[in-house]
């Protein structure tokens, strides 16, 4: 089709000078667009009428135009042609830069996004980001052994419930999640009060796409935009706190001791609390119960919400009287968030928020903007998973797995590397956090052992401000005894090789 | 334990004043939080030393202050408890009212949002949401017959795909989605280029739960709160509207006629263009040739993106020349959205974008921020339901169906309902729209409909500003021939007799 076909002015409802403008205006967006292409010939001015509905005075003083800003050329008794080489602004743009007038909602290209996002990954700059993601050793807190993980049995309750899916019509469902004899929620109701003593109706239940998601949506309802402040442990967890930042939340750093987060160092406007209590994250230190009670009472006395991340809450090891917050959450103020990233397996993409009745309906309304609801073959395989007892069978086994290389890491630390590093108690989990004893540089030795492809996170990228202790975030989860050992040893060669 | 056992001040570090204010700020918190319950005595002012570190005259002007505001009362000759009835602000707090000083985000409590919650099913308030999402007849747009999809063959390509899970070790994933053979991305390359002859590689692709998830990740990428204008078609599609009103956009209603939307009538300022090329939302005229120029155009002159959502492109009926938007994209500037809720399932949340190159590391930032990474355990199902060769089997299958209930329902609306509804032409998708011939109650109709557990709705509920044009949305994705009979006839009937 000719290219010109669709170039026309109105010259009845445009002025005199407004026909000429409009001429210009379409025949350079063509030009810059690509579709009047470099060495087209533009019509002769005198079919101006018949082309672009304007007179032929009027072509010739646009193409004068046109000349003059180096769209167009002329070839001495051949005619006008669009230009081989566009004036820069007009270049046609590189598919890997934005239009020059666009742009990008900044807050991503911020740099510690880029961090938060390297979170899990070391690289994910090189290319290929499952290729970074399996190392020779593999010590980063969170991490699940998946080799344990009873596929067979996940395989053949999905297949079960997939065929119950059929039977009935599907159509778009709750955004808050599948509800129902062995469904979603009924089931996460189960598991944690099994595991967790917290007692909660299936009304009290949002399935989310894992943690990370239920961070985004808390972030999203509880925060109002440059007002709400936002208390979160330092060092803490970086991904939750991007959840919150990109959500317009002003963050605080409290810092944390033994005892947990400093509830006194709470600033007195603080809306938000977020924290881990049963197992801080990174460094693993359990709120102690004066604390407990003084964060609820800060909450109660402050109208502030408090956020309990109970990331790996099914893994208590000691008979500890801690049980979750929310588990006697009476003023209700506790957003109970659990994950079966820890207990099933990360790639799931399930989780969950257990919220007090007053913030269930906006929750759902901001989860049904975000993604409807999440997958239902996904949480029919687990509700099935959880309500034949599977999940409760998967956690008594990984318990124990998980006590037996806990115990040897902590024998690891004591006997060959107590010169350099001491562990902080924790109860629970799949990771133990061990202090500097003296002005080691552990990111040289994690450098080291990183260029031998062994994973280890030293607690500096776990603050927020200014980091306070120098340690490591020594991760059992992905790492078999034999792996935990050979870690161990190799970390104890660099160490005195310093 | 001693309720009072945690309450103590250290009158080093407080001045005299202070340290009544701390005492008195400790008892009337713990009041307010229920751990000093209702009744319980409180310790005698003698004792006021050893139990709470203060002077008897402090605790005793202390309880004096308690007392005149309600919160203890004294009994004569046997001391001082906590009072059964607090006052107001006290009062232990419903499960369903916000603390006093919390405020929600206050987006979500706006009126249109809640109308956009109910955009699929017509009573979420009704308790159960499952038990609403199935009628007798329902000729909701954007449903898909689930009778018709192989539940038995997308089983099996699951168990397989979760064998070959089992066999790698699970570790987190990029957010942007598999990659690698049998992969989801290279699957949606060569499903996308099939089916709309878009050419991408897998690096142009981010898998999404769903197109509400691309959505909600479009809008909080390319929109700066309260700077960033989104034109939109109207009447369009309410729950990406929301998405973008959430993320801060201004949102500016841009009329569509026959052609599709009216590109002259973009505000000049607008930043992003969001639309529905091939099969216009709800009104299914596609978007001419001319104002796909005119819209590429306004794009590569005002440096704006073009949000294309192509949520049916999969089902095309007649040989139009229109392909998809996106298909000639040399100017980086359009945004593929598909999805697999109208060629598989609503139920699996499983979507994506084609996104220019200069755009894709943000996106990815996002993604990670909003969930990580879709489940695996879906992708890699669906990403072998592709490469095998079942959901263009499938997609053959159904646009076959979907031609012949089209044809069956616009003979129908031709035969029956002439007199009162005239359709508007379409090539693509799952539904038609059928203007109203004269001043019929077309509310009053759906209404009448509905009571008899008929879904079908109207064309208001699609616009942002006013509407301005009557009509009916009728979808045929969930309705079969017979269903489709009756339903017209139904129809007819309820016209006839007003």
């Amino acid at each position: 089709m000719d290219p010109f076909f669709e170039i026309r002015v109105d010259v009845k409802v445009h002025g005199s000078r407004e026909v000429s403008q409009a001429l210009y205006s379409q025949l350079k967006a063509g030009i810059a667009a690509g579709r009047l292409a470099a060495g087209a010939r533009l019509p002769a001015t005198r079919q101006a009428r018949r082309v672009f509905g304007v007179s032929r005075n009027t072509a010739a003083a646009v193409y004068e135009e046109l000349l003059n800003e180096g769209y167009v050329v002329t070839r001495q008794g051949s005619g006008t042609f669009v230009a081989e080489r566009l004036p820069g602004r007009l270049m046609p743009q590189s598919p890997h830069e934005a239009p020059p007038k666009f742009r990008l909602n900044q807050f991503w290209l911020r740099p510690e996004i880029e961090a938060s996002m390297g979170f899990w990954q070391e690289a994910p700059d090189s290319g290929s980001w499952e290729a970074t993601g399996r190392a020779r050793l593999d010590f980063r807190p969170a991490l699940v052994d998946s080799r344990l993980f009873p596929f067979g049995v996940f395989r053949r309750v999905s297949a079960k419930q997939l065929r119950g899916l059929e039977k009935r019509p599907a159509t778009y469902k709750s955004p808050q999640g599948n509800q129902g004899n062995f469904h979603l929620r009924t089931a996460i109701t189960r598991h944690i009060a099994l595991t967790r003593a917290v007692a909660c109706a299936p009304a009290d239940v949002l399935v989310t796409s894992g943690a990370q998601q239920a961070f985004d949506l808390l972030a999203r309802t509880l925060v109002t935009p440059g007002e709400t402040i936002v208390a979160v442990e330092d060092p803490g967890y970086p991904p939750m706190r991007v959840a919150f930042a990109a959500a317009g939340a002003q963050l605080v750093p409290v810092p944390v001791d033994a005892e947990g987060l400093i509830v006194d160092q709470l600033p007195q406007d603080a809306r938000v609390v977020s924290l881990c209590p049963s197992h801080q994250f990174p460094l693993g230190v359990p709120l102690s119960t004066r604390r407990r009670r003084a964060l609820i009472e800060f909450a109660v006395a402050h109208g502030a919400a408090i956020i309990e991340d109970d990331y790996d809450g099914e893994f208590r090891f000691a008979d500890s009287p801690l049980e979750a917050l929310k588990a006697s959450d009476a003023a209700h103020t506790v957003f109970y968030v659990g994950t079966f990233s820890k207990c099933m397996l990360p790639a799931l993409r399930l989780g969950f928020i257990v919220a007090p009745p007053w913030a269930m309906r906006t929750l759902v309304a901001a989860k049904n903007c975000l993604d409807w609801h999440c997958s239902v073959p996904l949480q029919l395989a687990v509700a099935r998973f959880i309500s034949e007892g599977h999940l409760a069978r998967h956690v008594r086994k990984m318990r124990e797995t998980y006590r037996r290389r806990r115990e040897l890491l902590l024998k690891l630390l004591d006997a060959k590397l107590a010169e350099w590093l001491t562990p902080l108690p924790s109860f629970y989990g799949m990771h133990v956090a061990a202090l500097a004893r003296s002005a080691v540089d552990l990111e040289a030795i994690v450098g080291a052992l990183q260029r031998s492809d062994v994973r280890l996170h030293t607690l500096r990228r776990y603050y927020l401000g200014r980091p306070t202790e120098s340690g490591l975030v020594i991760g059992y989860g992905a790492a078999d005894p034999a792996q935990i050992a050979r870690g161990m040893s190799l970390l104890r060669n660099l160490l005195r090789a310093r």
